[in-house]
């Protein structure tokens, strides 16, 4: 791992910083490819709307830029997270005034999934342990995240990809590190992520892209018998762009023509992406690598 | 500020930490005096018990003793802090296999506050951010502190010195900081934390403290009105002890005597501890400095 914390090469993060005091954070999860860091302007902007609704400065761009430059050249095909966390200070759970905020970026290698899961998609389980109903932090990416690391220990076998996680009250909300969509009677359907939950980046840029081509789609309330009664299931990160799902606990689903569809779609909108960067018509990007 | 990380003085936690990433530990604050944790006992039982419910493995006391020692004999008055986070590792949330936990202990100056908040009483105010409901993390004090910051900075005057908050379905639960308890004709009751909230360990000797004295006891939902019809309210946490409340919004309270009488039994409780460790009849502290 290559890191950078306030722009310095280190893996040092001070032991007052209130990231690691409270968790008093947020944070996005980008894929590299070719050097190029894809959907740049659309994880920036969650950073930038997540530390508002936190109550954090935001670093802004001209700040976290040349980071990414130096790590997206040391590594050209990754996963690069960004931290901004609030920093040192403050009496207790008060906030510093002035916050100095503490931004820290890391390059990790691409998890090693194997191909298959793309094609014939993936298993997954539904978890006992639950999200707690909270609007105020509904949608953010903080670094508060205890409730999906309960609910990955749930299991340990190999086989299942994912576990969906209901809301205190029932609902189908999301999966531990990722989004769920389903396809009924030809409409896609996605939780809203109004009550808890994280409005992943790749989740935004699948309904946008669902609903350039004319795809009917609903964002509601989903129940676990819905998801049970679905066409089509499947997840979406930034990470692992879209992965159909085969399996539900008892239920098995096949790949169906809208899920296949979307992920053409979503393949090209990256391809697209990655040509623009590359082309240097995003400003980002310019004086990046091209491979 | 002096720290300890994994026995060793630094300030520095590796950003890779789960801690950092994910606010994945858990941690208590203890009152030190003369040199003495106060009810350490109780809280290394806390500590424990969190551990066990978040999946962390528990350092042991073998393991934190000697780094309390250390720092308790560095400064003989202030507030030490106990973290726990569950190491450096693991696939995304997952757990890492094994566990390595990073111990963190740091020692703070007590607060500066005004000796007339013990005996006038403070004032408090109901706080609009909510508590999230999810029974798997409540009572647990964990490093997930983001709901209580984003309550914390509902106000700035400095002569309120606690917000309530009450949880998503709109009961009292506890303050940012500390417990609630409120007296309604000579029935003490505090909030039941099995939904949200942090069982704190001043809770624990108050409601013990109380019931071997035999005053009423009644851990129960509490509802804001319940709050405003209270005889008195007061606070407790380890650091301020017990804070009666002289006002709650638009409510005053006088001091009554319930409350006066479980503030003397613990301060009694408190220096029967503290006598007990100087005189080494305590585990920990035989090997303390006695003033």
């Amino acid at each position: 791992m290559t890191a950078l914390v306030n722009g310095q090469p280190t893996r040092c993060v001070d032991l007052a910083d209130r990231g690691f005091q409270y968790g008093d954070g947020t944070f996005t999860t980008i894929a590299v490819r070719q050097g190029v860091p894809l959907f740049w302007a659309l994880h920036l902007a969650r950073l930038e709307r997540d530390c508002q609704r936190l109550l954090i400065s935001f670093p802004g761009s001209e700040c976290l830029e040349p980071d990414v430059r130096t790590l997206c050249m040391t590594q050209l095909e990754g996963v690069l997270k960004i931290q901004i966390s609030r920093g040192i200070g403050g009496r207790g759970y008060r906030l510093p005034q002035p916050q100095r905020v503490t931004r820290v970026l890391s390059m990790h290698p691409l998890p090693e999934y194997p191909p298959e899961l793309w094609k014939v998609g993936v298993e997954i389980r539904v978890c006992g342990s639950r999200l707690g109903i909270n609007p105020r932090l509904a949608g953010i990416k903080h670094m508060n995240r205890l409730e999906q690391i309960l609910a990955r220990a749930e299991w340990a076998a190999d086989e299942i990809r994912e576990g969906i996680m209901l809301d205190a009250e029932g609902y189908v909300t999301e999966g531990t590190m990722s989004n769920v969509f389903l396809v009924k009677d030809g409409t896609l359907h996605t939780p809203k992520i109004d009550r808890c939950g994280v409005a992943g980046v790749m989740r935004g840029i699948t309904i946008a892209t669902a609903q350039e081509n004319g795809v009917d789609f609903v964002e509601s309330r989903v129940t676990l018998e819905e998801l049970y009664a679905a066409d089509e299931v499947f997840l979406t990160n930034c990470v692992i762009g879209l992965w159909p799902v085969h399996r539900c606990e008892h239920r098995t689903y096949g790949i169906g023509p809208i899920t296949e569809e979307i992920d053409r779609w979503l393949r090209t909108k990256a391809e697209s992406e990655l040509a623009a960067a590359c082309n240097g018509r995003s400003g980002l990007s310019s004086s990046l690598p091209v491979s």
